[in-house]
């Protein structure tokens, strides 16, 4: 989807909307790592906001607790990754019904999702995904978006400029890792337990890592933690044997995800840390930079788990249970 | 804190903000435990207000990444424990500089937050506190009564009825599960993981559980899941080896909670099931049943954690970093 697409798309919600009273609400509906992907859209939304009431929510809980407020105000962007996700469409069903207006994402055109869609976003996915165009980017460009035509946003340039660089830094950044992956893949792949770490947009990524990555595709033990609530619990199972992915954003948090790492080096011994400073973004102007971590933490890991895949020969397509049964 | 005293909070809140335009924002800023133990008043909220924006932060991030909106129409509700987590402190204080109203939450009268408290909330805590005075009751109590008096909230009394009655609840589910715990203890004190999982309300209560209790009391592996996720990635880890404690909620996403205890009941086999309805839950209205649910887990939760800490001869006071170094 082009800029002008999204731009176009944006106008004709807002213009609809505005006769009855503007946008009101904005929902991102989806489940685990379609889900996920939308956390930087919805991060950036709830810091910068000052008028939407912004939701975040797994796909069958919103179905079977809808908050009140869903209705003719809302805006409710859903995404199922083949398009068939029963809950994801129940959802989206559940929306149109109470006329709200829905952006469905899917990367199969036609798929049954994008029946219930006002409109459907078929994004790009796998190794050779523009950047820019991946599930990820286009939700916060959305956010950018909407938040820019409905209250102006101050930093809607710069946002606009990140995305015109994001593709060539994270190129850049996957092929800086090439090797340091492979001694990973090795390193690790014994490991029967490996936890994630992140903080501000890219807790996202830190959670798509460890349950659509470690859990699904590897089935190594995981969890993801905000580094900012690594202090207060999770830390205590913090020794030499553990090994922790921290992802080091560049931007406000840097702060948190910088103190979990210090208390890392001190006491625990297996870290493989991804610093968004030391992989180039900050090519990207600051007052943004924050928002476009995830981006190339999602598409580095990329590396790292293909990697880690084939050092384990066990790739990352083999399931014991999705897709291969009812459940 | 009692109901009047509750009230009379809210009701001073209100008339300070109906000057100025009302209550607008509420947020929920806390570490670990204490952040997820708002997570039912937070969940509350979003489900049930038709006006306030809701934000739920782990403190170091609403210290570093703040929210815009954050300012005079917005009501803070913090949480330390002890009353000095340095982070919460530093929110606390803060909230009153850019001229939010807070009320801190601590055991510890005269502790440090308080200093950047408008309103204090002395709670009880331990295995002989008062369900309705511990901290997550009491934020829900305050999330009911600010939506009432704001908003107007058609099943006020139902809520205030529940709480009322859910002491007793959890009395008796404690009793009952006296003996299931002791046999939950010696068949689990092995384990080098256990995962937890809930949906709803109680998703706080599942990962309370893990953080809290089993990461940082115990040292044993953990990670919570939203039953809702569970099946977008997590359940490809589920065998007949793989520990799961499951919440299974009353009220609205009970469903939800029923899908994964059905699938977790065909393919593993290590499975410890709360079930609300069988904890004796259902004596509160089935309006407002979903939000209570937190509150019997938690507690019931406690027998089980203290049959475990001692069946490993491993006490909860255990910490191997935790108040006892700098971090």
């Amino acid at each position: 989807m082009t800029v002008q697409e999204v731009q176009e798309m944006v106008k004709s919600i807002k213009a609809k909307k505005d006769k009855i009273g503007g946008i009101k609400q904005i929902y991102f509906v989806a489940c685990g790592g379609s889900l996920g992907a939308f956390y930087p859209a919805k991060y950036f939304l709830e810091s910068e906001s000052k008028t939407f009431r912004v939701g975040y929510y797994t796909s069958n809980e919103f179905v079977h607790a809808t908050p009140k407020l869903l209705g003719e105000n809302s805006m409710v962007v859903l995404c199922s990754h083949a398009g068939n996700t029963p809950e994801t469409v129940a959802a989206a069903k559940l929306c149109q019904s109470r006329g709200a207006t829905t952006i469905t994402f899917t990367y199969t055109e036609g798929s049954a999702i994008t029946k219930y869609g006002d409109y459907t976003v078929i994004y790009e996915w796998g190794p050779d995904a523009i950047c820019e165009n991946q599930k990820p980017s286009i939700g916060l460009r959305i956010a950018f978006e909407v938040l820019h035509q409905v209250e102006g946003y101050e930093n809607y340039e710069k946002a606009v400029d990140g995305f015109d660089k994001i593709h060539d830094i994270v190129i850049n950044a996957k092929e800086h890792v090439g090797q340091r992956a492979k001694v990973f893949a090795q390193e690790y792949k014994d490991e029967k337990i490996i936890y994630t770490m992140s903080s501000g947009a890219s807790y996202g990524s830190a959670y798509m890592e460890s349950i659509c990555i470690l859990l699904e595709m590897q089935w190594i033990n995981s969890s993801s933690f905000h580094s900012g609530e690594y202090f207060h619990g999770p830390f205590e199972i913090t020794d030499t044997e553990t090994p922790f992915i921290l992802l080091v954003n560049e931007g406000r948090t840097r702060a948190l995800d910088e103190r979990a790492l210090t208390f890392l080096n001190k006491y625990g011994k297996k870290i493989v840390v991804l610093d968004a400073k030391e992989l180039g973004l900050s090519r990207i102007d600051d007052t943004v930079i924050e928002f476009f971590n995830p981006f190339l933490f999602t598409n580095v890991l990329d590396v790292y788990n293909q990697a880690l895949a084939e050092a384990r020969k066990h790739p990352l397509t083999i399931r014991r249970y999705m897709f291969k049964m009812e459940y």
